[in-house]
């Protein structure tokens, strides 16, 4: 029976933690960086001394394969990525990654002989310093040229870092598959959110990515002199979008159980300690995992916004929308099955952040397992895991591997 | 008997709106800008014209005096200012330096023997392009050294400015008068807000320059992922201080009806759509009249911020704060008696506005007179005061200049 190497697995996590190291101790490596890169190289040398197959396909991503001897096997994708947002932690990405290749090793190790090829891929940008999910959505067919004309940094820093890497703009697409090749997408990640430690449960099984939608808004009031302009005379805009935060917030809390929203940044202008805002700039974005709750929440919020323009006006920007998607039932059933043998506990809950999985569920079964973050942080150096759930995750992650092997093999 | 000469008062005023004009239809003359330098020098020529004595000081207050032959006669000032805010209004200053240049000349056309001297005085950086009141606090012996080593400016652009116009800091207190040489100070200024336009009184007699104070708040939370950190589980600095913001509207509107309070700029860090507050930087400021009543509002407007505290903290740092400055009574009551001989309307009102006046109170008995300002609007291009509302403040600072030069005499 195949069982993770605790100790090579941690001696894996820890040298790749290294690379990029920042003096929190956390980890700097935006995509195609140079510590992205030779994350990434370090990651291929680890497969090739096991004697995996590897592979960079035309959109950077580079995998590891134990191939299986079955005839026209699928592949088991195992997945996460090895950039990290601008100073971020030793977790996110990191962990899927090397949990995958120690799944391949175990396996490999174990001789077994599975149905289905197995591989440990290391998507490209799923962090978006360049486009976001640009690697996995490339790989599912999912990658549209708007994506790329108008990227999340700025076409110049893709053009550049396409160049550093050796990739060109118009082969991204061919690192497109044929759905019939891939049998399912397994992912181990961090929860990045408090709820499994609060609830003191070691997996959470996820049963969706959560969709968003984000908007800018702009409450228009008049600028006035902060000393001359008596209190019922005033049109402050930066009162108006006040009222608007209380009441996104006291809306969600009170009801939308199951959702979050969020204002993350208010500018006021002209911005002066004696001038009234006559303009208020506001940045919405909310997230739920149902998409009826979208709507009911879009409804809600921007009627608080309209609310608050009692005397301005306000305009209403949309700049974002995310469809949320639902993983696969038989992936969560199998995670939930490994996890009860391992006598480990489990809950299902969303994932509120976007990950690879919503690209490769369109064209595949997919799934995700997380482990614990404590105190909810993630996305800073403090971002942390305790070893024994990254170990559990890992187990729970070579558990299911085998399990769906079996079941996605045809 | 002296009068008003409305067609070169209006041809002075326009012509003076020329120097500095923008694209708006407003002014734009900083301090010691090419437009202010032009205007102090056009004002100089214009009193030298009529036959007046002119006078630049060591703080580059401009001046046209209009001397008594009484021996040892005091001086009555009567001031404004030239300079504007960056893209200011027509009105705002320049209406009370043409003012007061038209009522010497009036005086002198009616060969009328006055027992004071008569000072039309320009005063230097009212508006605070540099330091603030720099002029008249120089005047009235008030320009402190520490004014001068952190303004509000900076010091590399108060050191530039004065250079440009042949000034010299070590001599600036130089610029200060002996109190017994001077009768009283009298200005005629824009009201800057809607009071007397909303209460259709021709008339503002000017009880006292309000006091203000100012607070640099911090709110610390915690930053944090807006998809997986649930709403219960955040510590959002942004949603403490928009909390704080409503409630400081809605403390000063509920409870203290004649003062005002202003969140003018608020900045969320790290300001992302996708990253809850971490920090929230608020600028507060309140004014009022009274100095028990700011006092009861700083207490109130705190509360109000370590209220908003519920899950972070809050630093409060004080920045700023100016003591209410009383106007002169003998004046005030000189100044209703004139208004009503002419048949025009008055109420007693606080300047919420800083004027050169809280410097000259401090050393001489002085008042201020104000005219509608159109929609309460001022610092703006569409600053705007009827033409027969600055003809009726002209009358009205003549008639109580003509009076006010006998009680004040001695």
């Amino acid at each position: 029976v195949p069982h993770i190497d605790a100790g090579r697995f941690r001696a894996d996590f820890d040298a790749l933690a290294e690379i990029g190291r920042t003096v929190q101790g956390g980890v700097h490596r935006p995509t195609f960086s140079d510590a992205h890169l030779a994350a990434r190289a370090w990651f291929l040398d680890r497969a090739a001394a096991a004697g995996l197959e590897t592979r960079v396909d035309a959109a950077g991503n580079h995998s590891a394969t134990l191939r299986s001897p079955a005839p026209e096997a699928p592949t088991l994708l195992l997945g996460s990525h090895l950039d990290t947002v601008p100073n971020g932690g030793r977790f996110d990405g990191a962990l899927g990654v090397v949990a995958a290749l120690e799944v391949l090793r175990a396996t490999q190790d174990a001789q077994l002989v599975l149905p289905c090829s197995l591989e440990a891929i290391d998507f490209t940008d799923e962090e978006g310093t360049l486009v976001g999910l640009l690697g996995s959505r490339a790989l599912a067919g999912g990658l549209t040229p708007d994506m790329l004309q108008a990227p999340r940094g700025g076409r110049p820093a893709l053009l550049a870092g396409l160049a550093r890497a050796g990739l060109t703009e118009a082969q991204l697409a061919d690192a497109r598959r044929d759905p019939g090749t891939i049998a399912a997408y397994l992912e181990l990640h961090i929860e990045q959110g408090p709820i499994l430690e609060r609830q003191r449960v070691d997996i959470g099984i996820v049963t969706a990515i959560v969709g968003s939608r984000s908007f800018k808004l702009t409450f228009k009031g008049t600028a006035g002199h902060a000393g001359t302009t008596p209190m019922d005379a005033r049109d402050d805009a930066g009162l108006a979008a006040a009222r608007f935060v209380v009441g996104v917030h006291d809306t969600v809390a009170w009801d939308f159980p199951n959702c979050v929203a969020t204002v993350g940044r208010v500018t006021l202008e002209p911005g002066a300690f004696n001038v009234i805002a006559g303009e208020a700039h506001v940045a919405l974005e909310f997230r739920s995992a149902e998409p009826s709750q979208l709507d009911a929440l879009e409804d809600a919020l921007l009627f608080r916004a309209r609310e608050a323009e009692t005397l301005g006006r306000v305009e209403i920007e949309p700049v974002g929308r995310w469809e949320p998607v639902p993983l696969d039932s038989t992936i969560r059933s199998a995670i939930a099955r490994v996890s009860d043998a391992l006598g480990l506990s489990t809950i299902e809950l969303p994932s509120g952040a976007g990950h690879d999985a919503q690209a490769l569920a369109h064209v595949t079964p997919s799934g995700m397992i997380f482990v614990p973050s404590a105190e909810g942080l993630s996305h800073q150096a403090s971002e942390q895991t305790a070893w024994d759930d990254c170990l559990n995750g890992a187990e729970v992650l070579l558990g299911a591997t085998l399990e769906l092997a079996g079941v996605f093999a045809s």
